[in-house]
């Protein structure tokens, strides 16, 4: 078989049309001598690549094919590759390049790498003028350090979200100290949550799941979590008063968010992390506001390799997979995966499968 | 002599006349088990009694007798007194008593006690009726756990300050790691921020003082500083992008107050930690704000009993002063203390002396 050169994969070509999915070749970038080449097998849908299509985290570079929960397989590596074997199974994640050398990425930062941070969509490849495209696709070309193995006994289509979303509630868990002793909540059950509640119980800590109502108390138990607090009902936040040693906040919108009564919940020097990235306008926060608790307010980044081949073997040894509803790749796929998106019509994640009917 | 059940001090009676002090007596509290009466030799002016007494920082328990940077002799200790002796010269700052028995209190967040937290002035003792009264009088009595023996070696007038703005600079740079290899920022060359660059450095910190203009320069160096910012000079944030690990926002106002660029300094995980309590509106902060280096934004409150101990030795170990003016108590001197400190005229602390000739 020839390596492939271009990749067949769905883009947008603008927020208007952010449903219409077109099927096309692009080109790759220039094959390196650290880069694997991956054929795609399935990949999970990201609230990102509905943002990031549908305009609201602002202007993209279209046209754009999305899609940053990938498996596959390593049909080729390049001749410095040490990380990863030819005919491995593999994962992307969001991102895709890092410099390597920086002060962030020999600390383990790489996820914050301010050198040369390439997504795996949407992100120029210096002096190439292509557009990095996503895993609606039938190939990605990846530098190894980007390229994870995925443990023998994790099903692609269950792992798939695990690339992103797992690893964006995963990291800063760990970072934050999540384990036993510590008392953890999870706002929002969507995604990211979901694997924020299933992470937090695998390491050991006490977990809450906050949510609005109590529709997804039964779901949020199953995941494992140890209690649970709906926001809907007054005076919610009262019995956890300054109890909470971290709390990652994973809601998609901030409307209507009363954050003063989740910080008041806040141990000393809590974290209040957030991993979503919502479209409105952000909140007035008063030094007042933090000095009661000391509460520390932050942000995270998806993870770094390290945290992610810990992941997947925490979900390995224990089990662990993403709660999934596969639908076929191509266009109405896409478009339905989409549509229910925007609606939050999903429990709690999509992956596209199907890739080999689609891509011969 | 006999003990005192009254004091003699300088009160306030509403913000419209908040540099109208009058003088007169009033009851302490009961004596109890723990306490510690201390005649005053001196009292630091700190920001905090300005913001009281004239409303800034909302409505306050009048008539009122600020002060909480206090100096003076232990003529009294309780009978299950065990930290300090009879004549022994102590401090007190803007805590006087915590529970001693919550989760706060025995994790060294005495500081943040939740149960029953007693500020040096404006705080009402349970089932007595009186509020605390601070230190612009001749007298306070105060539990063991908040008075600390000064070190022999520290001069009356020069420490008075560290007890509640030195504090505040200390204990978040010691509960954030500042020390050698670090690079800490201090925001703002006021009262709390010249202690703040003064202890960043001690602490063996790189210290960055960062003020408006350059007026403050020679002042930042001569307290230790190795760099300094300045904030109406173009590009100031530029050549420090992604390097401080830890700030102290001293900064006093949040007017014009560019958050965003000063974020854009911080290494990854960084601390960004407000000391200041500004009377004005906060800031809109999106996650979107903090992602790019994950920084982390606090407050911080004042410190703990062994924070406290940790400073004065780390002042007389260096011989650390504070930048002190004295100006005699009373009537006049508190009114033109409170109105240099409200037009930033002082550099960069009162100390209210004399205290032998105001009080019989």
């Amino acid at each position: 078989m020839p390596y492939p050169e271009e990749a067949e994969g769905f883009q947008v070509d603008s927020p208007n049309t952010y449903t219409d999915f077109k099927k096309r070749s692009f080109k790759l970038k220039p094959f390196g001598d650290y880069d694997v080449d991956i054929k795609i097998e399935a990949c999970g849908v990201c609230g990102s690549d509905v943002h990031t299509i549908s305009g609201g985290w602002g202007s993209q570079k279209f046209p754009l094919c999305v899609g940053h929960e990938i498996i596959g397989r390593a049909i080729r590596v390049g001749p410095k590759v040490t990380l990863i074997k030819e005919g491995q199974r593999v994962g992307v994640g969001a991102q895709s390049y890092s410099c390597g050398d920086c002060k962030q990425c020999k600390n383990g930062n790489e996820n914050y790498c301010q050198v040369l941070m390439i997504d795996t969509y949407g992100s120029e490849w210096p002096d190439t003028g292509i557009i990095s495209q996503g895993g609606y696709s039938s190939h990605v070309r990846t530098h190894e350090h980007w390229v994870f193995p995925i443990p023998e006994s994790l099903q692609s289509n269950l792992v798939a979200p695990m690339l992103c979303a797992g690893l964006t509630a995963y990291s800063p868990l760990v970072r934050n100290g999540a384990g036993p002793g510590k008392k953890v909540g999870i706002v929002g059950l969507g995604g990211i949550g979901h694997f924020g509640v299933m992470f937090a119980k695998a390491l050991g800590a006490e977990t809450w799941a906050i949510s609005r109502s109590r529709a997804k108390e039964a779901d949020a138990r199953k995941l494992g979590a140890d209690g649970y607090i709906a926001t809907a009902e007054e005076g919610w936040e009262k019995s956890h008063l300054y109890s909470f040693d971290i709390v990652i906040n994973c809601a998609n919108s901030s409307k209507g968010f009363d954050l003063e009564k989740y910080l008041s919940m806040m141990d000393i020097h809590g974290r209040w992390i957030s991993v979503g990235l919502p479209e409105e306008e952000g909140q007035v926060i008063k030094a007042q506001n933090l000095i009661s608790n000391g509460v520390l307010i932050g942000a995270s980044h998806i993870g770094n390799r390290q945290e992610t081949l810990e992941m997947l073997q925490l979900a390995a040894d224990k089990g662990l997979k993403g709660w999934v509803e596969e639908l076929q790749i191509g266009s109405e796929g896409l478009k339905e995966a989409m549509e229910r998106m925007k609606k939050g019509d999903v429990h709690y994640r999509f992956t596209m499968t199907g890739y080999d009917k689609e891509f011969a």
